[in-house]
């Protein structure tokens, strides 16, 4: 499977929350980086941990690759009720398996008045 | 150039305040969208413009590319007096130069209590 097709695999397996499916893309020592808070996940059992032990039911859809080769990266949409984040993923994958993570969360901010004259609102 | 050296001088001329050299890496009709506010800026000159008028004086490092052929993702640090953002911008270009710049500044968030017999801290 190309590295393109594991990462596209492993954000279905997140949302259908087949934890089974996702592990088996992951390499034993995988790392997941989230620099926002600080946190690292070592090993693929923590990470499937957090995982499926989200708080509340959510749902992926993937709007963006870009195939880096080794390094693959995505911009995805998780909804959960009536709520919706966006996750930018940078991944790098050995042997058919995904080694490193490195991902963010960016929150909405509000239009900034000063470059107004520069701007059209989406 | 290739493109991915393309996108490194455009943030090389950002980082020496160099607007007339950032100006030449984009295409005419370049576009620009902030997702997180709902900002576009539609064309090259609208989007110097609001670099050129940035407030205070920053500085830029690239600390991760992936060259996607036609798209180029970058993750950059911003530092400006004792304060310091990331921005990850996905590029897309088209002969030489940068018709499409799709950004996000991630903040950063406390770690969460609930995970954090998964994690370790950086």
């Amino acid at each position: 499977m190309e590295n393109v097709n594991v990462v596209l695999e492993l954000w279905n397996a997140f949302g259908r929350l087949d934890f089974e499916a996702a592990a088996a893309l992951l390499a034993d020592d995988f790392v997941c980086e989230w620099p926002q808070s600080g946190e690292i996940i070592r090993g693929r059992a923590n990470f499937i941990a957090i995982n499926a032990n989200y708080p509340g039911e959510w749902r992926i859809r993937v709007v963006r690759v870009v195939d880096g080769g080794d390094e693959v990266v995505t911009e995805a949409e998780a909804t959960w009720g009536d709520q919706q984040a966006s996750a930018i993923s940078f991944f790098r994958l050995r042997n058919g398996q995904i080694t490193h993570l490195r991902e963010f969360w960016p929150e909405p901010y509000p239009p900034q008045e000063w470059r107004s004259a520069w701007v059209e609102k989406a």
